[in-house]
């Protein structure tokens, strides 16, 4: 798909000094990420590859559920936040801006309004209903000290999705399905993470759960039973009068803790935003019911981070294999000064993009382990390197970059091997 | 892909009375985009799946040429304006905004500042040219009337490109590469469309051109000869004292006009903005020498609402076949009075849908009217009727959107025609 000449991937061989968190260090070294100003991120390209995987399961998995997708504007008529109260309350991360016509508008930090204005408007009937609506749009939330590169910036990507009910049953059921789709999104892109209860805080509602990146460097404490389910963010352990080592409210164990990283958040909202902006739809009497909504989020540029700070080691990322932004990295050893080696690996970086394997070859006039070093610290799972010796003796050296040995295999037993 | 009832399509039977242009009365009618504030839209499930569908051919080919895709944050830092001296020439189009620490931004209506700052940092030697970087972005433009619903709109979506380049003959073959690959892009689309010289306005330098969708509605006016290939728009023609009727200076004829929407607008920059910021790399001699740029920009918003203005009827909208948001609409008569209907509609679905064909079932229960109307209004390219009578007869009915007549096909002999 791409080869290193061409490509643009400006790695960096020193670790910025600003960077404290290992993941904004690493997006940094490894040519994804430049930093704009505060809080706002340039995605370089190898950047964008792996958040566009990103995207594109999540897109995927919620399609799959029945969501439907639209997209939102960025930009929000003060109006509209002035009749649910946010306006104010929603204090100044909200960026405001004031047109040439002195209009105001913010720049949405979340969409709860605007769909809710939708679907006053457009929605009729209890027929139409459940409705699961979602976009994958860029938000912004004015962060007081924004940090830790796109773990906590002020631009960034979501997915959010909110659906719409004339019961609390309908509404349960959705957020039931809503929850395992997360479950399914977060385990297709191989990370480890835990879902916990949690407060729904300034959004509203009551019911919320949110989804944590299990990683020592995550800010939010999570507890759990020793050996049951029970699983709670710590605002809401103490709420509960619990804490790291109280006896388990199942009776299974002890609570134990541990860091993560919350990357999904859903809400049972309930009718805040239906009542203050008057959504309502007829039921079967012909009756008119306020719409019952649930909000669902998932973080698609910290997930990223996120995967990051759980997969690494001291060469670089370990991206899991639905994350990566190249499956396989062909490193050829002195190709300028060998025809059979260009050749080799020209052959096989073809023959892998016609089977649609994302394959990086580096084709750089480097020394070995520069090369080696390249590959691991942006992370490619698979690694191959093609050399005289390796020619002369019909095999190929391939190494996993989750593996600390490389072995050697044939060729073709390596590419059955690989998929 | 989708049964009706379970989609969000909030088609309207009237003309909305503020939209005069047919392509916005027609993005209205199917329910394709809501206005949330002057000049900003949302684009409902049915319109983004055209959207998408002109950005995955435009970043398929552009891909294809060699360009690679990063992502620019749409909030860009004053101080980068000022470097360059736009944030005050640009006038009051230029949406700006403060932060919670008073520093000045605004929204990016295009982003030559932003990617000459990155390559000033990132680019270092000739040896890394050419290169071509691009995006598909929100932009903001404060428009003082927005109007025409997508077709001026303050807050759109953009395919912006850059490229850059050591000397002049480098940039040219880009251009050309550019030129051609938008070509491609809009033949790809089934968009008749004409290139035109232009003017480079207030992006800077010398050499442009623009891309114009053919439609009676368009704002802007074509001179182009009667027998041969002298093109320019309007302004550029006058300056070289040439209207409507002139001999065309190719000596092939008369000058003819046409209507035309821009979509498209490819410029030879030069070092305007290198020169500004400093963006300088290093030749083969070791000199510092400044970046040569070129800026390519598809308004992909626009495509969509210039495809309609090309390709409609009184009945609504008929798409190209690459821009549909559906390929297919199986239009089931009494399906709820009809076992046999309903199963061979559902069936039928089912084929389709396996064979990755997009299908729009219309599964409610509506007078034919009523069906046959709606699926023309939304312009699905193929149409499939499945009554009692046509199953009794072993035949369907079949009309593609732009043709008068249906015909009546067997089963198998349908699906080999449509794919």
């Amino acid at each position: 798909m791409m080869k290193m000449r061409q490509y643009f991937l400006p790695t960096l061989k020193e670790t910025p000094s600003d960077a404290e968190l290992i993941s904004h260090q690493l997006m940094l070294r490894a040519g994804m990420i430049r930093k704009l100003a505060s809080g706002i991120y340039t995605w370089l390209p190898l950047g964008l590859r792996v958040l566009q995987k990103v995207i594109n399961c999540v897109r995927e998995e919620m399609n799959h559920a029945g969501a439907i997708e639209l997209l939102m504007p960025t930009v929000q008529p003060a109006e509209l936040w002035q009749e649910t109260g946010r306006w104010d309350q929603y204090g100044p991360v909200l960026l405001k801006m004031t047109d040439r016509h002195e209009q105001n508008f913010c720049y949405g930090p979340t969409h709860e309004e605007v769909i809710t204005d939708l679907v006053r408007h457009e929605l009729q009937s209890y027929k139409q209903l459940p409705l699961i609506l979602y976009q994958i749009q860029t938000k912004f939330r004015d962060e007081i000290r924004p940090r830790f590169g796109v773990m906590r910036t002020r631009e960034f990507l979501m997915k959010d999705a909110y659906s719409f009910h004339l019961d609390q049953k309908s509404l349960e059921q959705t957020y039931q399905l809503m929850f395992e789709t997360y479950s399914k999104i977060f385990s297709q892109l191989g990370l480890n993470y835990r879902s916990v209860r949690a407060d729904s805080g300034e959004i509203g509602g009551k019911i919320s759960h949110e989804f944590h990146v299990i990683a020592d460097a995550g800010e939010d404490t999570l507890l759990y039973s020793e050996h049951g389910d029970y699983a709670a963010n710590l605002e809401v352990a103490e709420k509960e009068g619990l804490k790291e080592g109280s006896p388990s409210p199942d009776g299974k164990g002890k609570l134990l803790a541990m860091h993560g990283i919350e990357i999904g958040h859903i809400f049972q909202l309930g009718t805040k935003y239906s009542d203050a902006l008057k959504a309502l739809v007829l039921d079967a009497n012909n009756q008119p019911m306020p719409l019952i909504m649930g909000c669902y989020g998932i973080g698609i540029s910290r997930i990223v981070a996120a995967a990051i700070e759980q997969n690494h080691d001291e060469q670089g990322i370990i991206w899991p294999q639905a994350m990566a932004p190249f499956q396989v990295a062909i490193v050829p050893i002195n190709m300028y000064r060998s025809e059979n080696v260009k050749k080799a690996a020209e052959n096989l970086y073809e023959k892998l993009q016609k089977q649609n394997i994302e394959v990086l070859l580096d084709d750089r006039d480097e020394r070995p382990g520069a090369m080696f070093a390249n590959a691991d610290l942006i992370g490619i799972p698979h690694r191959i390197v093609i050399s005289e010796r390796s020619l002369k003796s019909g095999v190929w050296e391939y190494k996993a970059r989750s593996a600390k040995e490389s072995t050697l295999m044939k060729p073709d037993e390596l590419i059955n091997h690989l998929f």
